[in-house]
């Protein structure tokens, strides 16, 4: 049984684009509206077909849906949100994919009195922006975190589970302010240290940018995938989770010093237990078959 | 024209092995001796038909070899060198692949006095170790760079040069200073904060390692194929290059703090315009040739 049968996606970057294409295939009977406040967005959507009905204001996206999904920079949720608030009809259930969860909720309870709101973070993505970027197989064995607040109505937070189930995820149920810490470990402190790496490098004047480059297979490539993700998305998640990031790159930046001072003294058992405790977390990892196995993820060597 | 007749491999791991078939593949006709101190690397050397010959002894590997390549540890150099110097012939040229040129030079100057030595760093590498990781493409298109002293003979410079070009290499020439701060960028920092985060990640209350891992596809994996290389490497790298480590970290410690302090003050415009600055070092690295320009690294996602 489908949960939905009308889905009206908001936003058609990376991710809202995946979902429309993951719609399509998993569940083709679901009637698909979208919108996208860029114009042009909306012309390479219709071109590439992935919705039922590309409406060009938010409004005429959400009119008939059971559920609509925000998939905008969390940032630009709040705006979302207003400009579907009048259009909405009385059963529809709202969600987004915003990656801190607390300050979309706050801007949601807000904007959305009434509403029944359930939270969403798939957490999946590419280096990749735009409705060009998408694909069907974004979700699959990926999780995707709900964060229904406590007063949620279960069935609610049942039928929207169910919708990411259909689309190939794993569902995990978590307290917003809960969620915002763990993503601020598994993901956005990776995406500053990536930036500000990159940042750093490319700054040098003793080592040139061609340098960095022609020399990047030694590690530092790894670092410029995510480090080369959508800005806006970015500079949003830092802005709106800022208690998570600080508090845990403070930790980071209390290992680094003590790695450092290893490293100064001449320290090589610090240095040999550390590397050896981090190599049995990547077996997890591909254990739980959360990254591909082949060794460099995979990449061509040919 | 082959630029050595007769090749000697001491340390089968990831490089060593990796080298021995790439020698195989382009340079059929090169009768190929090789050697690993640990003798259950020797038995699986023969079983994989690594070499012509896998000798007991380092001595015996190199006693008729034109061209010797040191493939073990940083921090194991000088004891490779040592245990072949009594068997070295008198036109041979050594080489090497280690990480860190300016300690590895100082090392092979004192214990092979005499001997025409072209030390070698190929960027190339997985996060597997061991004789069963190595492949024959590992070098493809990718850069070794040699750093001969000054006084070295140029016909052995380009010997070593075409060596490392028939395997696939493009080959640069770098003082092996300037090639320790280079690679300290490119490699060794970013291993050292990869190895942190990850430590840093699996050592908190708040957060689970099962929730660490679930929601690795934040960006946090990516991390976590760099810090699962070999740990010996590794410390070695660190401890034999620790004036550009530390000089560069230092740097990445600064600029780390300046975003700290943007995204406690809410200032968005740093942050918009370092993650718009570091988005066209990713597209150089792919233009040159230097990653895999599929999304994700070419994850499978199925």
């Amino acid at each position: 049984m489908l949960p939905f049968a009308r889905v009206s996606i908001v936003g058609l970057g990376l991710i809202g684009s995946s979902i429309a294409r993951a719609v399509r295939h998993h569940m083709p009977t679901v009637r698909l509206t979208a919108h996208d406040a860029d114009p042009a967005v909306r012309a390479r959507a219709r071109a590439l077909d992935l919705a039922d009905d590309v409406t060009d204001t938010a409004g005429a996206a959400v009119m008939d849906a059971d559920l609509v999904i925000l998939c905008v920079p969390v940032g630009a949720m709040r705006a979302a949100a207003e400009a579907i608030a009048a259009d909405l009809p009385a059963d529809v259930i709202v969600s987004d994919v915003g990656s801190c969860k607390q300050s979309i909720a706050a801007a949601l309870a807000e904007v959305l009195p009434g509403v029944s709101v359930v939270p969403a973070h798939p957490v999946a993505g590419t280096e990749h922006s735009g409705p060009d970027a998408g694909f069907a197989t974004l979700f699959h064995k990926r999780w995707c975190i709900l964060t229904p607040a406590g007063d949620a109505d279960p069935a609610a937070v049942m039928r929207v589970s169910s919708f990411w189930e259909k689309i190939g995820a794993d569902v995990e149920i978590m307290d917003a302010r809960h969620h915002d810490l763990v993503l601020a470990v598994t993901s956005h402190v990776p995406h500053l240290i990536a930036y500000s790496i990159v940042g750093t490098a490319s700054d040098l004047e003793e080592v040139t940018n061609s340098e960095v480059i022609k020399f990047s297979a030694g590690g530092f490539r790894d670092f410029t995938r995510i480090a080369s993700s959508d800005p806006t998305m970015w500079r949003d998640v830092f802005l709106n989770n800022r208690e998570a990031v600080l508090e845990m790159l403070q930790r980071l930046t209390e290992d680094v010093t003590m790695l450092q001072r290893a490293i100064r003294w001449g320290d090589g058992d610090t240095l040999f237990d550390l590397f050896t405790r981090t190599r049995a977390v990547r077996r997890s990892i591909i254990e739980h078959g959360q990254d591909d196995p082949r060794p460099d993820f995979g990449r061509e060597h040919i």
